[in-house]
């Protein structure tokens, strides 16, 4: 249990670092705005990592905490509970983050902010799915608290018309370097949280 | 007290109307978008308001529960004190919603969705106002526990550099109808949460 609390806090400070990066990137955009649309589409997504960086910030001593106290690690522990539903949280963080990357992708057209951007997209879908990973295996061990609201992109929502969704962010892909189990192990063992994408790749593939 | 969690309640209801309305226009333009860009564009506000929807639904019912029971309201309750830190993320959401509808406003251009957009983002902007007047309020009757981290926009942070704010937003604007204090008093009488956005106002003012 500790590992994969081990490999959160591992997470967010690979996503602490990305966020820093991605602000610098959108800095000098904002302030050589050529207009008020442009200075307020690159303000909103910086104040919006701003923001995710701020609650990452409260959170890691919260883990921290409970990496090195395993006794409060439990369903009835309210203080841990949060904890666990915060991550859930972070979990939408990351998937937002991936869609600021790619939107990024879109608008810094020259190769060293491509290849940046790239690099930083491509660890951050890779965490994503390894965070998925960690808060199915924290609700089987506890009771199923770390499900918050908010913490379900549209993309896996199995009540949503595909129509509104963007295929590449409703397929699993297995993140390298890390046992990912098969579609069919996680329809039977997972909960909610995963099913749904699952479900809806099916739909769009 | 109770009739600033009225207040409250009334807020959120309103901003959920609104993020359905603004669900609706964004709809079409996801669904029918000439290229990948402005597909994932629309597609992230979307996700992002729908999220916000997620949560003010799991966070309403916590607030009916707190109307009807004063005895429950203390900042030793942690059940009161999340509900309090939630409501201050919620505002945080409100200024998020505001920079989606000013968005959103350069580019529906046509009459009818101005209207719809700007009479969204003056209401938007009036509960804003109030919100930030009822957490100050909340704050100073319990030991300052609604005060949480992600809670602050980065116009309204004291340490973040003019150059990356947009001037109509860290500026206070006096809600109709509604008694608002002065700056001055609010300077002498409110926390850190408009503090910071006064001293701002001055600043770029």
């Amino acid at each position: 249990m500790a590992v994969e609390f081990i490999d959160l806090r591992a997470i967010f400070l690979r996503t602490k670092k990305g966020i820093h990066e991605f602000m610098g990137i959108l800095q000098p955009r904002i302030e050589n705005a050529k207009d008020d649309h442009e200075r307020l589409y690159y303000h909103h997504i910086f104040e919006e990592e701003e923001q995710r960086l701020d609650r990452l910030n409260a959170l890691l001593p919260t883990l921290d905490y409970y990496i090195d106290n395993e006794d409060g690690r439990n369903s009835t522990n309210f203080q841990f509970v949060r904890l666990l539903q915060d991550i859930s949280l972070e979990k939408f963080g990351l998937h937002n983050f991936l869609e600021h990357l790619d939107l990024a992708l879109f608008s810094f057209i020259d190769p060293e902010h491509q290849d940046k951007l790239t690099k930083m997209r491509n660890i951050t879908a890779d965490d994503y799915q390894t965070i998925k990973v960690i808060l199915n295996s924290l609700n089987e061990n506890f009771d199923g608290v770390a499900n918050a609201a908010g913490s379900i992109p549209t993309d896996e929502k199995e009540d949503v018309d595909a129509s509104l969704k963007i295929d590449k962010y409703t397929s699993v892909t297995p993140k390298q370097g890390e046992a990912i189990q098969s579609p069919k192990e996680k329809i039977k063992t997972t909960k909610r949280l995963t099913v749904g994408s699952l479900k809806e790749t099916k739909e769009v593939m």
